[in-house]
């Protein structure tokens, strides 16, 4: 791609907005221009007013950035990445769809819309059919489409596969989250010392619903709602990065936990998702150790974009136990949102203005 | 009790050894008169010899004993506390009880044997039965009991009462476990730091299994397995002690949550366990706080005897949800089986002999 | 002590407010028959107002009692503990004084007052002499002696006990420091998971300063700061309780490391400090394996209040190199306060008001 | 480099050989084509008989090969990368260099010999001209060079660094060292979970000796430690990778801190070392922020190559005060053995063999 696309991070400094930039850092197609904050940090310098948290460095065009306001006139980018807390984006992001601009999302606030895709790209890039919808129903030239909460995205992606392969019908989960989905200064180290909590505010509701929408498909010009059942269980552990989930699965066919594991480690994405810079590769990782997927071992695999999957035998009630990672701030936060920007520039529905 | 009764602990330099002499250390009923180790240490004292890991000081008294053989003759006690790793424990242990001795065992040896009763005396003293159809078939004069596996416990404690009062058909369980359950050296750090593992190597089977034989009755001298369904999936975390269990309870009638907290929160033991030193008070303590139980916080409720239940709310595919914390090297190891022997003491089991 | 003596702990639901409680909570002179709270919490039931953070359960007592506000006349006790932050600590404790009241207090505020003691009542209580000296300047009926900050204690008592003993001069000190030190929330768990901070602000120039005043003598009316030079690095470490500091210490005579541990092992308070109930026994716990004292199997040594000193070695540039460690809570905030209360009735210098 | 050099790792299978592993990954001059281990791994594929333990994956080029036994004429290669235990050590390492292998060494078996250098050629490549001296006395074709113990070298970096420019007199250093120093599974869980432990066996004396060497200048065809003194504290801290080393230190020339770290920052190797491909660039970044370096954020600068300081301020005692941290096992130890054998090549003392 000779001419970058321009692009802006919006909410820039916190964690999720921090993995964009250390995500967009050299990517082919995007060139990041802005870096938007909240008002009292407008005008510093980006490196002067972030507290970083990332093992990475911060890339130098970062740190001379001077933070802009979270407006399309300021901005004049095609395409922007949004990390805003939920309370903000519902009008900030709405806003930049208005005003034409193509908005990749990891704000919670529009994953309950109908027209709004969860986009996952390697497993539901024909619910992209939903941004026509979407801009027809609510008059945008730009569009909004949405990554998936970081606990739901490897859990999908997982069940997905095996829904297209055997059938899934319930699903029993329990999670093991790493502190990085609550941001900083997020947890405090009192309660991740010596210590587990057995609850995340909010998550199991949407753990039980969201993997419904991105396994939905569109009929009549309506998303569907997939019709399995989830059950699940959320707890913080003292992890740095990395979403671990306990799966035991009914599915309608009955296969053997090597069937399961090659449908898994044998899936391609469908031939419009499959060759992006952030398509994941592969897809999924089959481990085979019986103590694997960890992660400290198994988070950076495939760039943090692949699901690892794990531990997969018969189960005694419903029909195979599996444990699947995600890196809940890649795979499941910037990292995807990457992904579905790239698919727009595929796709044509984002393009570079001449 | 004007006359202590004398006791040993079998293997006592290793972690179940330590604590049961941290647990015993100024018991009402029993005093520590020998402490045995593996052959290589006989003779030394045990303060020299033991690398005590607890936060709690050893015993001066401990300090000062000389370390002697896993033999009947060199101990002449009429009850010992066995923590033998599994392997030394099938022959051991059988030696005492046929030399007369009550054996109450942490170890797995025993817990598949259908005449050797896994006894939790606030849920099944009625397994007591057990004890004289053992002498008989065994020809011993003594007996063996052990405590229940470690995860186990807490789970199958919680599962009776509600099986008592609603019935309980199929579970699913994913246990977040400390590492104090695997000793010292155990579990290296490098896998505990920033990491969790998601496998015990075992710990599932015994999970899917105990709990059924534990909530067993004896029917025509014979110990029938409950016929509940259990899917474990087991992991380790970085807890020094306390094994959270989060569960999904599918129930024959269909109570309320608030049903379930009541039917816990007010279960008393059967009277012949009831007012013992180890009785657990209460047995179950249920917290409405919605991100309790937690291990630093909650695992030394009732001295680290006391179950502790919280987030009990619906299920969307079985009935009820919930979390349960158990102390493993208390309730769910050392304290465990002194609480046994206290029964036997009460029972008439074990005598002082004059 | 037929009538204990009613007291009240001042800003009771923090961190150290919370840990006042907890050692309150059975004592045998003192009585707690107030909390008190920021304006916002005043009228709240304890129990339901306070985020509680200790292992240890709250008594049902504190649950029961309604917060308070922080003035004299709304609490009418002759003592209180006070948990204040720095900020309001100046005027409020003030205000205790002023009414009569003996405010012990583990805030800031007063550290550096000349005529208030950082009072450790088993090294300097000679430093009583100034509140005769503090009443008169300030007209106060009651009086405000501080603990000292939570580094400096166990390091000061180990010093003024080897100034008695050996003369020190000058003294390199490394500290690395537990959690509970900066409250709840304080330190984000990002920051304690695999990572160490090599910084506590403010807290050297305190550690370097603090113990001069402690080792002080008083003369001609006027407390003398101790000549000793401090040279401090202080770190934050992931460990819940217990501050350990690297110790190179010059000494004007040149002891042996058995001398060194001699006179820290044998060390008594003196007469009027020394069977009080939070008097620590031993004051100095001498630690002789190669790698304790250790935070988690150390700090509760004597109940928390006593220091454990170990690896007492030559130093190759000073003459002794150590290693101290003193539970941040106990020893360093609510029990040395609760230690420094005794003192004052001791002395008579609090009465019960008949 | 058309045609890579052949190479070796020896005992490859530990923590320091997987380093060793990653690191020589896509290295521009080496090829690995044999590993080694011990006599019971001999013959197995090493992917087989491996625990991994980085958190980057395995090659698969590693994975495939065969395990081969530590014997030159086994692998038939000009240069080999030592990861044996020090006990194996002594005698293998000379196998090889009398059969004119070059051995870069991470095991402490030489580092006392004073003909054999421990190589640091950021700041010591004039020690090269001790190999002559090594051959001619030792009689070997090939040569053995060491890199430092891992808590040395940041250390040793920064230390020269300043005894160029200000003059070294005295130094106090306490060190918080990564688990990953210990290997695998090396240090216990419970050790390190809500701990740390105040002694690394042995590891004190090192640090205070091996920097005086590493300093040294070779005079008369001799080395000459430097005079510097070293006074050292070493702990382990529940850090994965990075040790962090608090240091007061007395300097001839009285430099404020902003020299210091001007001539820290500034500071570029010797010509002969400059632009190899493991050649830390920079050499040590300066931070200034006040609670850096820190080991999760900072180990990775310059990928782990390049030394961080922070925290430069005045020493009430010595002159200045800073905070250093070196990545232990790639600058510490496989990363600096690489570098090492780079500088081997850049001056001809290991030749491609055609």
């Amino acid at each position: 791609m000779k001419n970058k696309i321009p692009v802006a991070v919006i909410a820039a400094t916190g964690a999720v907005g921090q993995r964009f930039i250390n995500l967009l850092d050299g990517h082919p197609w995007f060139k990041v221009v802005a870096l938007t904050g909240s008002e009292r940090r407008e005008g510093q310098k980006y490196g002067e007013s972030v507290h970083w948290i990332l093992s990475d460095p911060m890339p130098d065009w970062a740190a001379d950035m001077q933070i802009k306001p979270s407006r399309p006139k300021a901005l004049d980018v095609p395409l922007v990445f949004s990390a805003l807390p939920r309370q903000y984006a519902t009008e900030i992001e709405a806003t930049f769809a208005r005003a034409g601009v193509a908005v990749c999302s990891n704000a919670g606030a529009y994953r309950t819309d109908p027209l709004v895709p969860i986009l996952v790209p390697e497993i539901n890039s024909h619910q992209l059919e939903l941004i026509a919808l979407q801009r027809q129903a609510k008059g945008w030239d730009g569009l909004i489409a949405t990554n998936s909460n970081c606990t739901s995205t490897g859990l999908t992606i997982s069940l997905k596969i095996l829904d297209d392969a055997f059938g899934v019908k319930r699903v029993f989960a329990t999670s093991l989250q790493a502190i990085s989905g609550a941001g900083y200064p997020g947890v405090a180290s009192l309660d991740m010392i010596d210590n587990i909590v057995p609850n995340i505010s909010g998550e199991e509701e949407k753990v039980q619903w969201e993997p419904r929408k991105m396994m939905g498909m569109i009929e009549n010009g309506e998303l569907k709602l997939h019709p399995l059942q989830l059950s699940v269980h959320t707890n913080r552990v003292p992890v740095s990065d990395g979403h671990t989930v306990c799966m035991s699965i009914e599915l309608d066919n009955k296969p053997k936990p090597e069937d399961v594991a090659h449908a898994l480690a044998s899936y391609l994405p469908p031939e419009i998702a499959r060759d992006l810079p952030f398509t994941p590769s592969p897809v999924v990782k089959v481990r085979t150790e019986d103590d694997r997927p960890q992660p400290r071992l198994d988070r950076m695999t495939g760039g943090g974009m692949t699901t690892v999957v794990g531990r997969i035998r018969p189960d005694p009630i419903f029909d195979i136990k599996m444990v699947v990672l995600s890196h809940n701030t890649i795979r499941g936060a910037a990292g995807g949102s990457i992904y579905n920007a790239e698919l727009f520039v595929k796709t044509g529905l984002v393009r570079i203005q001449d």
